[in-house]
């Protein structure tokens, strides 16, 4: 940033503050060689005119941070393009910190907010354990979008879909397809986002059915691999298949994770879905080119990011705060679920 | 960005600037009260000393800007996270933008620059047409890494792989391996980026080993849908297949084309490698969970963005410009390939 003043550049230019000024706003009554002399002067140095800064207040960037729990996630991934778009439109461009599901996400804030001057945070996945402690240091507009927080935090800005619903939503489906050993791979032990939400709706749609719940088809992802990735979902369900438990379906709960599963399960010499039924969760790009194309739950993940984008663009404006809005997800039916109510 | 002074934060606080620099300084002098005053002033305000300001030089920012030639393309999303690691070690964040294939790259990083007040830039992905435009208007350090560039500037920055070699080495394994009919999932038609390169590739290592080109086993991808995509890879590939050419083995120019290629072969009732061999390039972590594992070209990814950024921040130094370097690749054996020699 410059801390350069329009008295500065006068000083430069050898001319008064009003020269400099007139020459920045193409006024006509400027000698030409003088104005392109201080045009120079005004680009070598980066000078940006700052009316308000006269007024003490504090020119703003049009930056806003996004900050994602979680590494190389298609999932997010996906969303820079939209997000990238939509705060396009109205004039912002992102800073994006890929942060790892260890790392603390406030600290993490605290310290973009603080190094980047930004105007809006918007996070990305994970949950917001001390959320008093965000709204204590983060002083700047900010939006949870896929974020697992306390629902009840009615001053926060959120954009959602119900984990818990969802889940209950595929494995139902799954269930309404005749399958009633179905395994879970699950988040890691310690994960109380969206992976203890996606495991509860989970036991909820076997409860609702009447199917006993068994721990031993709960495979929670392993806590020294990436969190939700094919290499996770790649050795639990290699475990699971080796643990000697029946089961005739899984839901994987996501999509890349699903994606790891369906390798372990080819490597074991079996066939999807005659074998065994697989679904994932979130519905990316890469479900329809897997071979069978996986069945999952969609998340409007374009729908979502306008909608953060709106709400972080009104809280800037301080129109409005403390929204939270939940999209639904959709049922993606492909191919990957065997009917056997027969 | 502030254009606040020390002296408006001392109007601000009826006090002195040296106060205000006491206070910052953390000096034992000074009233704890009064500090305490100053620095919520401080940090209402964003203030940021600036030593630099009284000897009119422009604070610096500590951003650099990475253009990305392509959207949504796990190639470069998953160097994010390595970008983001080194550059942090040198303390600087970056700020991303995805552009599409079409987009000009030239006329984007010049409005990057221009905004954001960039410490330096990396492009990564597609080509650049105008070096002498963006020698002429980008004035801050830049490398080019993974970017087809005129090899012959040598006083650019330039980190990349030998693309039309690296071709060139997988294919000659194919034909290695027994291959004689070989198909190619070019670039677009009008790629003259590392498409062209890699059709180049392609064709002499056809060449050495005597074997005639067939332009009917070029497939090149379509204008409609995004480069470098599965989708595309799964339309061409269908196309191909059932185009009546025969072939035994397919080079896809990038291992995401490949991922659409398996299912298009897959649909087709088809098997890999038994039909069908199929071999990819860049080597990225999917590979590992495709059925069979894609045989591939690693590109040193790793290596190559710390390279990158060992050159910008000696440009930012002023150390040293205009190196290029190319790294080798590596061939990822993997399960896509039949040996039909015999």
């Amino acid at each position: 940033m410059a801390n350069l003043t329009i008295k500065d550049i006068a000083k430069l230019c050898g001319v008064g503050t009003s020269t400099v000024s007139r020459a920045m706003n193409d006024d006509p009554g400027i000698n030409s060689e003088t104005k392109e002399r201080i045009l120079k002067v005004v680009k070598e140095f980066h000078y940006v005119p700052n009316n308000s800064a006269r007024n003490l207040k504090v020119s703003e960037t049009n930056t806003v941070g996004v900050l994602v729990k979680g590494r190389n996630n298609s999932f997010f991934q996906g969303m820079y393009t939209f997000i990238e778009q939509e705060l396009q439109k109205i004039g912002y461009d992102f800073i994006l910190k890929e942060i790892s599901y260890d790392d603390n996400n406030t600290m993490q804030a605290v310290e973009m907010v603080k190094e980047q001057r930004l105007k809006g945070m918007i996070f990305l996945g994970g949950m917001i354990e001390d959320l008093d402690k965000i709204r204590q240091h983060i002083d700047i507009p900010y939006v949870f979008c896929t974020v697992a927080v306390d629902y009840n935090a009615t001053d926060c800005n959120l954009v959602a879909i119900d984990d818990e619903k969802e889940s209950y939503r595929i494995v139902d489906y799954l269930i309404k397809n005749g399958h009633r050993k179905i395994a879970i791979i699950a988040g890691q032990k310690g994960d109380f986002a969206v992976g203890r939400l996606r495991l509860k709706g989970y036991k909820l749609a076997l409860e609702a059915n009447g199917i006993e719940y068994n721990p031993g088809l709960v495979a929670y992802q392993r806590d020294d691999l990436p969190d939700y990735s094919s290499a996770n979902g790649y050795a639990v369900m290699k475990d699971l298949l080796a643990s000697g438990e029946e089961f005739t379906a899984v839901f994987a709960v996501s999509d890349l994770t699903a994606f790891g599963a369906y390798k372990a399960i080819y490597d074991a010499g079996k066939k999807i879905p005659d074998d065994y039924s697989v679904v994932g969760f979130d519905g990316i790009e890469m479900t329809k080119y897997m071979y069978p194309a996986l069945t999952s739950v969609r998340q409007p993940v374009e729908e979502m990011i306008m909608c953060a984008v709106e709400l972080l663009a009104k809280a800037i404006n301080g129109e409005d705060t403390g929204r939270q809005i939940f999209f639904a997800g959709e049922l993606l039916e492909q191919d990957s679920v065997k009917d056997i109510t027969h």
